[in-house]
């Protein structure tokens, strides 16, 4: 067909050839406007669902600012950090920074896998005893690029599971590469397997009813629900993983946030590991994945790290930190070295790890005022213990609803349970990120709403 | 078949069910030893060739100074930045770090977008009179990293074409997310069209010999050849883009290296522009990349952006940058606070562009040192002038070979050409990073060396 006549065709219609060796001119304006390439969009990215949790929310709030101009909005929203850095962290930053402009002083390029000395204090004071190696501890700028890079790592032809509900970054990552179908109506997607974790079950999965897949992701403490799984939980997920051959990537973001529960005391099975590596067995199936956002205030700054052990291997023997390794040093090019500089201040001195446990602290007593205040109310509260994260049913209602109703009588930003998966659907998430002022302020206005509230139908 | 079945079968056989559907023990021990999950490996990760060049380089490093522990290496290899940042710029940083410990000053998560101060100052001081808005510039943590979330987002069904040679990130990305098939022995992928970039061609392919493609990654200046392309060699991959209707990613990390050369005054086909978007209609064909990296020193630091034009359509009208919005949302978090406050501080005051423009001329001077060392030993040498870059060409040898042995005889570490793809083969990137005395002690060793070693054979 002469190129003429191509170009003829694509006037009249908005169907553009997808053949690669047709050299036409593709870029034609439609009837409809606006000029186009020959592109087609990538079909994983057709098949997520509107848009990213968060960025959602701030529309809404956006929204709601313009209705109420003068509202003062309190955010128990997105789980971000409202607390300063502590001041030993800081000014190790600042003197690295100024450092950078004198020539003993200045570095380019670091390693891409981060500091070794970063890499090592890692492995001494969070992994102590476990057998991490300082080699097996791979810096980033964050858990959720972890999840991304460990999802390219994987890569399309991996089945998944994730707990329900659950943070959206590891469906929706695996959706990006290619793991999935389309989703259904009620928002999950095909060959994904989802395991309910809700207040029936303890919130852990009966892993009898849940089928193989390569790849679980399993966050604990969890985001949203609070619920730090216990020693003998672990135990389970670990033998069900080796049992399976599977690889957990063990997400332990709100580590910090897990108390040293009385309850446990003389019962082991009862202790809340803050590692997935304090379960025998687990080196052979487990990726751990975690942060400092969340116990530093490190959101804005933007430091996290992986732990792929040696042991962990591929079905042909060849090592899962080989391939990681080289997705840093591809995808990546290492975190900013003054956020590492700030990771080092945060663990490596006990004035260090003094100053960001007394930050975590400041946390936890706001989330024992939401519960507190939920619980008064006769609301069925679960979280608040081991997490920043308060999770309240609001029986036969709908997340979306109970959100809009709260922002708009109390100028209170909460997160719809339902944006972290269907199993999240008739709760909401109450963050405990927040000055303690602003959160007590928050309490008495839902003290002062919730009671009518409750009374609306479905 | 019954599980302990198939655990003896497993037990004396190294090779694994590939069935999801069979529950079974899989985690065992082979008769070889080391456990290992039934996770297939990423049939991608594969595919990719060796190590990733630079680790690869390092290691080479390390093996030299094994072997002579008293040499001076003098690195003109990597091309990591040397110059100490600008006071004016760490000072920046510095002060807002420690902002950070104080209640008025803490910020947590910014747009994942990144400061709209610094996407404004961006579009402002970097594309004058371009068009460019500050909601069409996305901040990143550099541009090796947005080059694999464009690859990710443009997924495994496009075909791409590159420079031949090149920087090797974007084949390599390509190679993970599913683009291409295996390497030749060559080291050329199938599915990708290489083109050639030679002083035989002016270093700008002969466009039409290239097959239509989806994605165009360009680089100008290019890495590693130095050549920074003119205004008539750039319009016409542009109206090439807009026949085919492909999409150009145009990487200009060294657009601050180009010289506003004397040559083109009077003949505006001869100037080299530092944006794509100084060429008419590229605006609907065309993203660029760029970096803080090697203008401001940011190697460590980690700053970069993307534009992504509103006018720039997937073939279904849909706009790219919406699903690349979706991306920076989804597998990234936003750049650094702090490296943000940096690269505001680079751009947005006169002192500040004119500190890192004080730096760009210290390698450029570098580099004009390095030149003239091969220009007066005979050597065919190219780039330098609108580049950090001099590329050297030591026919009938392979690159690797003259790496080694440079390195060897003069503890110079240069870079293979042939890292870059099959057509850097007989060429050595030398880079102008380094402090001037050690350039001028690399250029002495060189002089001394050099007639040796190019009457070596192949």
């Amino acid at each position: 067909m002469p190129a003429n006549m191509i170009s003829k065709i694509l006037e009249k219609s908005s169907v553009l050839p997808l053949v690669d060796d047709v050299i036409a001119p593709i870029h034609v304006k439609t009837a409809g406007g606006a000029p186009r390439t020959s592109v087609l969009r990538n079909p994983n990215m057709e098949k997520l669902q509107k848009g990213y949790l968060f960025p959602e929310i701030s529309i809404k709030r956006e929204a709601h600012l313009k209705k109420y101009p003068d509202a003062k909005v309190i955010s128990l929203g997105i789980g971000d950090t409202t607390e300063p850095i502590p001041s030993v962290v800081t000014s190790a930053m600042a003197e690295y920074v100024l450092a950078l402009s004198t020539p003993e002083g200045y570095q380019g390029y670091g390693p891409e896998q981060g500091q070794m000395n970063l890499r090592k204090v890692i492995a001494e004071e969070v992994y102590p005893d476990m057998g991490i190696q300082e080699s097996e501890v791979f810096i980033s700028d964050g858990a959720q690029c972890d999840i991304a890079r460990l999802q390219t790592l994987f890569g399309p032809n991996v089945t998944i599971a994730v707990q329900d509900p659950t943070f959206p970054g590891y469906v929706d990552n695996g959706v990006i590469v290619g793991q999935t179908g389309s989703a259904d109506e009620a928002g999950k997607y095909a060959g994904i397997a989802y395991m309910r974790c809700a207040p029936e079950n303890h919130f852990f999965p009966d892993l009898s009813r849940v089928p193989r897949t390569d790849v679980i992701f399993f966050c604990s403490p969890n985001n949203p629900t609070g619920h730090a799984a216990s020693a003998a939980q672990l135990r389970e997920l670990v033998d069900f993983a080796r049992r399976n051959g599977s690889i957990i990537v063990f997400d332990t973001a709100y580590a910090w946030y897990v108390s040293s529960s009385s309850e446990a005391a003389g019962d082991g099975d009862k202790t809340k590991p803050r590692s997935i590596y304090e379960v025998p067995g687990a080196r052979e199936v487990a990726i751990e994945i975690s942060s400092f956002s969340k116990f530093a205030g490190f959101t804005g700054v933007r430091l996290g790290w992986a732990v792929v052990p040696d042991e962990l291997r591929y079905a042909d023997g060849s090592p899962v930190a080989r391939d990681f390794d080289r997705i840093v040093c591809t995808c990546f090019n290492g975190a900013s070295s003054v956020a590492q500089a700030g990771g080092l201040a945060c663990l490596s001195t006990e004035e260090g790890r003094d100053a960001v446990r007394r930050v975590v602290g400041v946390y936890k007593e706001n989330a024992r005022v939401l519960v507190d205040t939920f619980a008064s109310l006769g609301k069925e509260v679960y979280g608040g213990t081991d997490s920043p994260y308060v999770w309240v049913r609001f029986p036969g209602r709908r997340s979306w609803d109970v959100f809009a109703e709260i922002l708009d009588k109390t100028h209170v930003i909460t997160v719809p349970g339902s944006g972290f998966g269907p199993g999240g659907e008739g709760f909401i998430r109450v963050s405990a990120f927040n000055s303690r002022d602003r959160v007590l302020e928050a309490a008495a206005r839902l003290k002062k709403f919730l009671p009518g509230l409750s009374a609306v139908p479905l």
